[in-house]
């Protein structure tokens, strides 16, 4: 029997798979089926960010899963809404998916989709989204979120004087997508699947880092609950990301704590990045540094200017030909 | 000189040039910038949905000018918005873009975005978005909108009795496409430049429906406080939309006007259809038909069972083959 294609089955069929994946999770006043959601938004203010994961430059179906695709989506839009100091409550997503991916694909990205909001984000469920065909698999995900009582976290709040803290891993995701750049793709740079047995117990975490990113979501309201005078998550790379708050800020940023270059410049992690008033920052956050008066430099590292580049440019670093 | 590609430039010129276009027509609290945007919701609700363009089935750049999908993309989504009885308020626009286009693509999209609300929602700019690299150019877009003291309006609350009006064109987008397949490919289905003087001024106006539809935003509020029961977006084409109403209301729609096959199955129109209590729909709307019984059929076209076919799939309509 030949497998059940996405081009053979209706986009009723296939919006049917996902919503029995996702299950009975909506908490929204109108969840999927209509012409959009409808969301209670407590407080009155919403928190609204949208992040697109194209097969290519964001993941190749070498090396992810349909889970791990479903599960990093979630995980990267949740964490975006956490770096705000708010609750993430809702997510869209579009699927676009070339016609000849097996229709089980759907159910493993959406069963991705739900243990990544069930883990990282509880209360916060897909209430609508879009499905159509494209040459290229593409996920964008919008995610929203509401703020509990406190005022939303800026990169703008940095002064002299504050702790800057971090809170999740640095450097690992990076180190993962290493591994799979430098020891899965053929010589012509073609992604080649993962040999599971030639990895370290370290290389492993390093590889779940990087497909299967685990925010500490729940720790951007605890921020702002605590006083974040900045927040954002390590998308580009610290030194990158940390030279946005310094900017931001107008001040500049010492970085203190032993941090090697993979901690420094590795990218995706989405770890939380903050400033705090001296001694403020609250449990789940460790102390890497001290905001001082802006000088020539956006960020120090133990005094010097940092020489190890961070951060990666989708339109400047992306070279289609080697992926 | 050569050209300017997106492959040239960075992320940050990229988005400055984006904003530049778009201007300061940020309303929210928090707009472009930060890692999401932060925006008031008026009535404490706030209705989301995502619609995404995708290079091949979606559009063409041999038919559609950057400008005109910055406007399409914009048009569709704050239908759907209406299309819940809200007005909306902001845009996220999360672009995947060939490196090889032209940087100047991007500010003619924007313009495209911009324009776009500005006729059809004035109040509601893009508050947030992202920027990837993709094969293939996509356009995933979400709109948000609030409900000015009013009840969202389902699809399910059409009653026997109820008259079934229309605001918007109906049939001219799918003449529009046909214009497109039937005259502007080549033998083997690629798409030919449109030669504008090859177009009677209907056929121009059939193309323009299809390429910047005028979708009547407004009205979506004005159903909503005129009481309707039931309101969508005509996306699929009125039999397929309609069948949607009837199926959710547990009704069957009678239309009795004097629609053609264009007007019964043409899609992307994005008119909005509503059910209203005899008489009271508000000016804007054209009574076509009424609400009765649920019989054997969702919809009956003067008295009997249609027979043409409605609307659109993307899984199992595309052949990319064909195109």
């Amino acid at each position: 029997m030949s497998e059940l294609r996405v081009r053979d089955v209706s986009e009723a069929d296939l919006l049917d798979r996902i919503l029995r994946v996702l299950g009975p999770g909506s908490r929204a006043e109108i969840g999927p089926g209509d012409d959009a959601a409808v969301l209670a938004v407590p407080g009155g203010r919403v928190v609204a960010t949208t992040d697109t994961l194209v097969h290519g430059p964001d993941f190749r179906l070498a090396w992810t899963s349909p889970y791990d695709l479903g599960f990093k989506s979630a995980a990267v839009n949740v964490a975006d809404v956490a770096a705000m100091g708010a609750r993430p409550t809702a997510l869209l997503v579009a699927l676009a998916l070339p016609d000849w991916l097996p229709a089980t694909f759907v159910d493993a990205l959406a069963t991705g989709l739900r243990d990544a909001l069930a883990e990282l984000a509880p209360g916060c469920a897909v209430e609508g989204g879009d499905l159509t065909v494209s040459e290229t698999l593409t996920v964008a995900v919008t995610a929203l979120g509401v703020l509990d009582g406190v005022e939303p976290v800026r990169r703008s709040g940095a002064r002299p004087g504050h702790d800057v803290a971090v809170a999740g891993r640095l450097g690992a995701a990076g180190r993962g997508l290493r591994v799979l750049f430098g020891r899965f793709r053929d010589a012509d740079g073609t992604p080649l699947p993962v040999r599971e047995d030639e990895l370290s117990a370290a290389e492993r975490d390093d590889l779940d880092a990087q497909l299967r990113p685990r925010p500490p979501v729940g720790l951007g309201v605890a921020a702002a609950r605590a006083g974040a005078s900045a927040l954002m998550d390590v998308s580009d790379g610290l030194l990158l990301d940390a030279s946005r708050i310094a900017d931001a800020s107008g001040v500049t940023i010492c970085l203190d704590a032993d941090l090697d270059d993979d901690a420094l410049s590795g990218g995706e992690d989405h770890a939380l990045l903050a400033c705090f008033p001296a001694g403020s920052a609250p449990p789940g956050f460790d102390v890497i540094g001290q905001v001082i008066e802006r000088g020539e430099a956006a960020v120090l590292v133990r005094g010097t200017v940092p020489r190890v580049r961070g951060g990666w440019d989708p339109y400047a670093d992306w070279d289609s030909e080697l992926g």
